[in-house]
């Protein structure tokens, strides 16, 4: 076997662990130095190899990609670029090849979430459809949760700790205020399509009348008298309500409700926060003082509290990845595959691109009451592993000290190219 | 010295600390027995007191007391409230001091802000005003920092730890995804009156080219013309721009920005969230793809992210509280006194609740650069020590492991009153 270099991009939203997804390779790879030569980092995801703009990682100290375990975002950069079909772009994938060639790379590792693994699923089809030999291998990425056969996806636990967190900190806040103040606590976060984000705020309700007493799904048709009905008896039990609300909730007509109602001084429609608009709703026709708060990228980026769990199932699928490239494989995902819950076991398996690339996985109906506003004990056994364990960062100065790396450019060899 | 009962409230907005000054309150008065006999809390604020609606502290064990030093929110409740004024309304002093002598509280300890202090001044001069024996001590508290002779107030140093924090860890993600992506991140805080948070947010921007790179403070008028072209400069030096602004900038006309321009479907003008309008007029004039958060409650109930040194000085105000009843006194506030900025070093003063009730504190003009955009050294240098060192609480089950009181009721003795 001959040595050849790798190619490492990151691709799509980032997430508190990716970054430990790609300690996970490139730690990997150097210990296989017999095979992999130089890994390489697409400056960017894909437009990194499009481009020709690569990132030579051997620059880069064993101590400062050791951090990367630590430090959230995408170190390289990452992209929202979906590769076209080669059929009707088959300039783009000549191109890759020029690269790949021109740079001896025979090993691809995509860090990303459905749309990526569809570029990854494309890539690996390249030995068949142009004759390049090359092995593509995916690493799962999104906070969203939602892609398939793996149990989990890295970034999810991470989230799941930091909305989970936040939600019961909120709670405990305005169950102090209630009396005299605010009723009402409304958090927006993240998960257009997949309730798994909105489901984990759900953990933090352990105690009888802990909040979030009330959350709302994407997968949930909005019912909005239902809704107004079950935050009125919330606040006349417990004195106030908590409510963990997907940004993508719809409602009967199938429109985001984000998109409703708010316009801007010049009458454009105003763009997100399903928030306010729930918190609207509920002073107009509710009368309850309200606070809301939208996470947004705070969720997402929150290393400072990521999960234990979540950051070793990031590290353990980057390092999987160059195994399976050792083994000779292509076109696979390496996946978690849960063995229990309590304890809580896992190992790795392989999972074959073609079902992975642009399916999504919702949450199932049996993980959410019946009454669509809160998860079931199967949801709660699913979700608890996957927040369990700190592994706070170090601190430098009162805040948490994150790497960022040379990133330091590898010499062109090719004409430009236009991505 | 005969033993008296102490009468202990939360007032205000709540914090990630004040339940550690009601543990340095409660701890520092069950070690004087001989002269201090039971806490009683009052549940919501002066409200309890007024409605003869008390806990008795004496009933919690010494873990679950120790435990509210890791606990956020208000543990007795707490309630926006402020006594008028005894010419106009005696009959609430009246109240205050029937209850009192029902009970035989000696000892009058309230935590809270500047509007709590003047309820507190008002019930140190019912000694003077209406010949009951009390003493009263204020517990400064206040996420605004804006308390005047302290050198800062607990609650302030966690949320400005959670803010610098946030508000690093989205700007690392949103560094990831400017190339194709957001280009243009802006996280809303609080702070009305006062930029002391928004300045917090500073801190984040320790190397060349970290965010945040414009701050919007409450003292500065917003110059919409000056804000978009620094946010232009700033993306096109580095492909991205972090904005911190607080929820009560205004414009030239002293109006709110977070009033101006947003109506919802019936016409009604959108209430809070800044971060969207700035979002908008960003994508309006510039064009460039943003995204936003509001922190709201998140930011002051952030406990697992608090500051040890905040921690630490909301325990030893507490505990300084009862110091200065033991001692006799009355009608003062225990402040901060910062002795050295390096190594921080500070002790605990008295100062006059008549200097202290109805004043705010703002930030020094010399704490902001020429700008207006950002802080200066000497802003960094007082901000600094105030997020060092971390005191993270307890988890289980992946989630931080706050404790709930059993907040038994005292009988009572009196007959109603309406508050």
């Amino acid at each position: 076997m001959s040595i050849k270099n790798a190619f490492y991009a990151q691709s799509g939203g980032v997430t508190a662990v990716i970054n430990a997804s790609a300690a996970g390779v490139i730690e990997t790879a150097r210990r296989h130095g017999d095979k992999i030569g130089t890994v390489y980092a697409g400056r960017n995801g894909i437009i990194g190899a499009l481009s020709e703009d690569l990132i030579d990682t051997s620059l880069e100290s064993a101590a400062d990609i050791a951090a990367l375990k630590h430090t959230p975002s995408g170190a390289f950069g990452s992209c929202r670029y979906k590769l076209k079909s080669v059929d009707t772009h088959k300039e783009q994938y000549e191109r890759l090849i020029e690269v790949f060639k021109a740079h001896n790379i025979g090993y691809f590792f995509y860090n990303g979430g459905g749309d990526s693994a569809d570029t990854c699923y494309k890539v690996a089809q390249l030995s068949e459809t142009m004759g390049y030999p090359i092995q593509a291998i995916h690493v799962p990425k999104t906070v969203d949760n939602d892609l398939p056969i793996t149990d989990c996806c890295p970034g999810f636990g991470s989230v799941a700790k930091y909305v989970a967190t936040s939600i019961r900190e909120a709670g405990y806040d305005v169950a102090s205020m209630a009396k005299t103040s605010t009723k009402v606590f409304i958090l927006e976060v993240m998960g257009r399509h997949a309730g798994w984000i909105t489901a984990a705020c759900g953990l933090a309700a352990e105690a009888e009348g802990e909040g979030p007493h009330i959350l709302l799904f994407p997968e949930i048709e909005f019912d909005e008298a239902a809704f107004l009905a079950k935050v009125k008896a919330t606040v006349e039990k417990y004195d106030h309500c908590v409510i963990g609300v997907s940004e993508g909730i719809k409602n009967k007509d199938g429109k985001f409700l984000s998109e409703t109602g708010l316009k801007d001084a010049f009458g454009h429609s105003q763009l997100g926060g399903v928030a306010p608009t729930i918190a609207q709703l509920i002073k107009d026709k509710l009368g309850y003082k309200y606070h809301w708060a939208v996470a947004d990228y705070l969720q997402r980026a929150a290393r400072h509290i990521a999960s234990k769990t979540d950051v070793e199932q990031a590290y353990a699928l980057g390092k999987a990845a160059v195994e399976a490239a050792l083994a000779g494989k292509n076109s696979v995902m390496p996946a978690i595959r849960r063995l229990s819950d309590a304890p809580y076991q896992w190992d790795i398996v392989d999972a074959p691109l073609s079902e992975v690339a642009n399916v999504e996985k919702f949450m199932p109906r049996d993980f959410i009451t019946a009454d669509g506003f809160h998860i079931t004990d199967a949801c709660r056994r699913y979700l608890s592993p996957l927040i369990e364990g700190e592994d706070f960062p170090p601190f430098k100065h009162g805040l948490p000290h994150y790497v960022r790396l040379q990133n330091q450019s590898v010499a062109k060899k090719l004409p430009e190219f236009k991505v």
